[in-house]
């Protein structure tokens, strides 16, 4: 069984190259949310040295918000602003001799993306645009992968570690009570069942997900710490980390 | 003879789409002193339904200044911050079928990389990684075209219809007495002697300067009226405006 | 008879100074949907020479897409984002030996705050908190309006000469047809009906509308000519254009 | 024997409330290098919890690189800048029922306003222009608080503890050997000294140097300890920490 480990990466959190020891794919900020030129250059280096799969992480234009602004925008502009964020990172990691190999939404556009068609059509174009090799991560079956799919690319279902389900398959909301899962063990546990394909609702219904990839998030402090917790336990579990 | 003319887009100035029919290179801001991701596309297009030759227009970060304002960055920052916009607008172009064919920087950072070897050669090592393939576009004789042939690149030499120059061949900075020609005819006749190889500096002293390629300064309300008549006299006088 | 022509300024239409000859309030921007701290002076001065009634003209934080990007802010995020750009131009203001007279909220900011009670309050806060002397600008009849009075601050009603209006007396949304009044005479009809206290809805109906200040848009390149035109009429008709 | 110790806050640190605990002046950061209208909210608070002095902490328009690339702008610009972001905080400040005490400018700003008049007399327009009962903090002896001293504003001389001096009382610069001083019992000597009246430079003169507020670097992860080390032990020393 194999299964791959995303965190973001180049959004200041301070620990972007110890983290990077126990995933298989960095989703790197471009600049409209965080990071800039230089933190690029940085990551893809970073991630270069340790095998680590490159990605884009682009987002709305929202410094000031962090990216997690819900936002209203034409589809025709949503396009022009992944395909830009997408085209800065490919010429940076083309002058370090890489390519990217993925591109994966940051916040409001990211959930946002997950219900919204013309949203979700936007993306896909973009990413085909930029490259169709690249991978699509999003909200594992949400518009999004579905309309990457559709659309030929290949899309990879993203599940997450430390959040809990609804029964509908789809996040509790964070400004809702047990939206995290705060507990390590919990979070091991919903790691190594997300992998055989099934997670237990927050109203503990068994229902079915697939996960091409889980997402660590990299903003805590103990995000170092718990990426070497849940690499090791795969491991253990005799699961392969590594990217798709 | 065969000259480029070239102006600078996505700007702002409103009369884009109006100065391509006199140009033959484009320089598109691409959001880091104006324009955005919108704004580069709109250009892409008009530029390729025109056949006009379309270059990255890369700056300082510098929105409020519009990239005028001097900066002291590391070299390496530089390289980032051109690879980045160049790379913003190849991926723009690519999602319109076509592709980028030159870079001029702007502003400041043309200005300082004119004179300073360190950021020539960052500004150089850039356009190398983004495409060695891209023309590089600086002030006649500096060290930016010095170096970028030096390494391997094409440079093309750049001079200034509507600007004086001193007798070493620089130009009479903005901020003296008589830095702009403003007589149309004027500007027109230091166009012909351009083409031809010369200029008459401030001080009535005839010097040679070679000029791949003149700028037409955008952002006068005059711009397009003097765009049509550079470029119909200088058909009359039997040159090519074509970009190299 | 009084009606108040207002007029937004800072935004790059590159006639401030003109249009101010025939309006009695201006709306400048305060860097975040457009301007800087120096267009913000020199509109200060040119608004004070001419004894023209100053205000601030906050956005939500939008330079990209001009502020019209709708956005969701938690309403404290609101408060602290309006009273920091009121704040900006009172200091510049206060340089200059003057002070502000009232506040307007820009494009998405102004349109969300019109129907949606938490903005309107957050808003209303930033202005009391501000200085408690100034005026709050918004759609007539609109939550904004109510709330501010409902706090205690002077709110004036603002129409618009060059919108159609809904029999609800609510704007004919800029993307539906017949949204904008294009003639010259007919917006020159409806601010001479809007000072009388009623418009013609888009179905033709009479509705009663109270007008205390009239927008003239500055972003057309008739801008000037318009705000000539409607100036002189209103002063013909015998209504006094002033700052209430 | 009295002190003022100040730290740089609402840049992103993560650890603005506990390192109140130990200064008496707080810098508060004003979006333009770091920080939002949010943080400046809520530093302004848990300053104010504390009774910590607040101060305005205006920077060159530059996130990219923090505010520490040098910059060449036109004197006037200055002036509104620094002015804009103060009054950015006062009205921040008055909301939450207080005023400001003091403004200090950032990084590349503060160094370049050392040795340039032009830089400090706009600096000093802005603050008198905001409110002369302002302090201005500056590098000790410098040009910014002789300016602000002959134009009638209080300011105050800043010494660094953890940074070395050359023997005419300037900085050792950052980039050079022996700029930082790493070692916490050497910082805390280099406190007791400054607050005595002089400093051992890095030549090992002994120098005369007047401090009337020292700044605690709040940008380490050691910082909220060493803040407590020295506050702790300039009271042992029979020194009163307090802003002026």
């Amino acid at each position: 069984m194999v299964v791959d480990l995303n965190a973001d990466l180049g959004e200041g959190a301070g620990h972007d190259e110890a983290i990077l020891e126990y995933i298989s794919s960095a989703n790197i900020a471009c600049g409209w949310h965080a990071g800039d030129a230089d933190t690029m250059r940085q990551c893809v280096r970073w991630a270069l040295a340790r095998g680590v799969a490159i990605g884009a992480h682009p987002s709305y234009p929202d410094r000031q918000y962090f990216g997690r602004t819900e936002m209203t925008l034409p589809p025709d502009s949503v396009y022009t602003s992944v395909l830009y964020q997408i085209g800065a990172l490919q010429a940076i990691a083309r002058g370090e001799g890489t390519r990217l190999h993925h591109v994966k939404p940051h916040g409001a556009l990211y959930n946002q993306a997950a219900h919204d068609p013309l949203l979700a059509e936007a993306i896909v174009a973009a990413v085909q645009a930029a490259d169709p090799a690249l991978r699509l991560v999003g909200l594992a079956g949400s518009e999004l992968v579905q309309h990457a799919r559709a659309a030929g690319l290949v899309a990879l279902d993203e599940a997450f570690v430390d959040r809990r389900y609804r029964a509908d398959g789809t996040l509790v909301p964070r400004s809702a009570a047990g939206a995290l899962i705060e507990d390590e063990a919990e979070a091991l546990a919903q790691a190594l069942q997300l992998v055989n394909g099934s997670v237990t609702s927050i109203d503990e219904q068994h229902i079915a997900i697939h996960a091409d990839t889980l997402c660590l998030h990299g903003d805590s402090p103990y995000a170092v710490t718990f990426a070497r917790l849940i690499h090791s336990q795969l491991l253990r579990h005799g699961i392969t980390v590594s990217a798709t």
